[in-house]
């Protein structure tokens, strides 16, 4: 641990140690770096050596963080991103998914809110058709039969050839990637609505569960004295032509952890309430939602970052 | 790129973002965590979060930062650990080594200053004797005899059974674990000094080298317009029972780069001077150079960071 005794204090700035050593680091940048990529990098390398001063960080402590993130690194494939789940655990992608896609979401007339996307997403989840399920070879008594229409938020008028991309937990509380149980894609689907905007399928209503606990973000949620868990919820990506996507979640409102949500994404206007199903023999619960959302031109009104604009940082997320 | 354009400034505090929720990060530490662990948590959400929002990060920028962390953690081994490297170009590294080890190294009677490990150090060099060599199957006109003394600083007396580890990188830039045609542990070598303190070996002149360019580290130098080169330089380990380890490099003062070591980790007190040898037909340089340790009760009274405790976090750098 640091300690407070500083028997070398040398009072050349705020702090006693080299006062020159940031601003060199920052400097360093040569002068074809992109703007953005300066700004951030500045920031960045500001914040984490004012980090590491103000709290005496240690050699063996740095040590500690770089094993964490390089493990979490060598976790990391396309069936886990363990370096994702690191950053949800601090807030930071709720913290992102804020800043990017900030919206009035608690008005009513307002597109609805997003949610970050979690680490369990996959690409080319099945087609599916209206009314299909998305259970594969599970019993349960939460068969839910969800629906409602995806429109859009200023006109009110239904969206044709709006994907609706759904993914959700097991009840054991695995992903389908997370278990190798389950049929490949199961509890995923992408339905895309036909001239009238309305969706329905049916998929189950879906329990809390622990983030994977195996890893750094376990690791870290111990050291903190955290539980792991997430409240029940049901993800989905939403895509139509001409239209802003929206990431989101949507939350069972007599689920546990809402209040406490291992990695921050609760918003209130994304709490739902399952029904019980009165006349349907494949379901148990019933869930009425809808989307609204908004042109790229009303999105880009409404937003506080520019998250339609291209990313101009120089060097892509993929290698 | 972010916008400016912010048409929903909510003026709930001094940004337009939820003002709660950096705070109710901070607050889901449990009672149990370590004192240490909630005090490096908390900061390290606030300056997190605060990055995120002074720059406005979006989702897509937080991705590329994040999959070069993932890709970092992937590279990383017991050969090579990317994610200290892409630590070092930020300048963390050599912060952590100041603020662990910092002592008044420029004056004559301190002990040698630190620098920092870097990621090429191996366990379990090979034990060679006084007079050796640690160059194997390189034909040079760099060979050099360095050769000195280890003392306490205060007492100025000789340290019997220091062990100082010693390793460098060939004349083509690499590092033996970075270079198949090398043989394993070339260029490394440990030595223990007798009751003289005197230590002397043969090695070669080092030459400037680029760190390595094929992986996030050298993604973010070429973002950021920056070389990847260091300058000249020898590394030690000195460690001696009773007395505090010193991590450390000493710089060529001939070399290129010593102005903007892509690592940051050049220190006045550590340059040196290679003079041409005189009567050794095994050595074309000569490089006499005395290292300066200090008891962990002298150096606890000199750092300003407790680096000689146990640290407290609670979690351990090794899986």
């Amino acid at each position: 641990m640091a300690s407070s005794g500083a028997a070398m204090t040398e009072s050349n700035g705020t702090h006693k140690f080299n006062a020159h050593f940031t601003k060199a680091v920052i400097n360093a940048t040569g002068p074809k770096a992109l703007p953005r990529v300066r700004q951030l990098t500045a920031s960045l390398v500001q914040h984490l050596h004012d980090f590491a001063r103000e709290n005496e960080l240690t050699v063996d402590e740095w040590m500690i963080g770089l094993e964490l993130m390089n493990e979490a690194g060598r976790m990391s494939n396309d069936r886990r991103n363990e370096g994702q789940l690191l950053c949800d655990v601090l807030g930071l992608e709720s913290l992102v998914d804020e800043i990017t896609y900030k919206l009035a979401a608690d008005a009513k007339d307002e597109p609805t809110a997003t949610a970050i996307l979690g680490p369990f997403w996959r690409q080319d989840a099945p087609a599916k058709q209206m009314g299909d399920t998305i259970v594969s070879g599970i019993e349960s008594n939460d068969r839910t039969w969800m629906h409602g229409i995806v429109t859009d938020f200023r006109t009110g008028k239904p969206i044709e050839g709006a994907v609706l991309d759904v993914w959700h937990t097991a009840p054991n509380g695995l992903y389908e990637q997370q278990d190798p149980a389950q049929p490949d894609m199961n509890l995923r689907g992408r339905f895309t609505t036909g001239k009238d905007g309305k969706y329905n399928f049916y998929c189950l209503r879906p329990v809390p569960y622990p983030i994977p606990y195996d890893g750094p973000a376990g690791k870290v949620l111990q050291a903190l004295d955290r539980h792991p868990y997430r409240p029940a919820h049901i993800h989905f990506i939403l895509t139509a032509p001409g239209y802003k996507p929206i990431v989101t979640q949507i939350f069972d409102r007599k689920s546990k952890y809402l209040e406490d949500d291992a990695v921050f994404a609760v918003k209130e206007s994304l709490i739902v309430d399952f029904k019980p199903s009165k006349d349907d023999p494949k379901a148990d619960f019933e869930l009425p939602y809808d989307f609204r959302m908004a042109t790229f031109e009303d999105a880009k009104k409404h937003s506080v970052a520019g998250a339609t604009e291209e990313s101009a940082t120089g060097f892509s997320a993929k290698t």
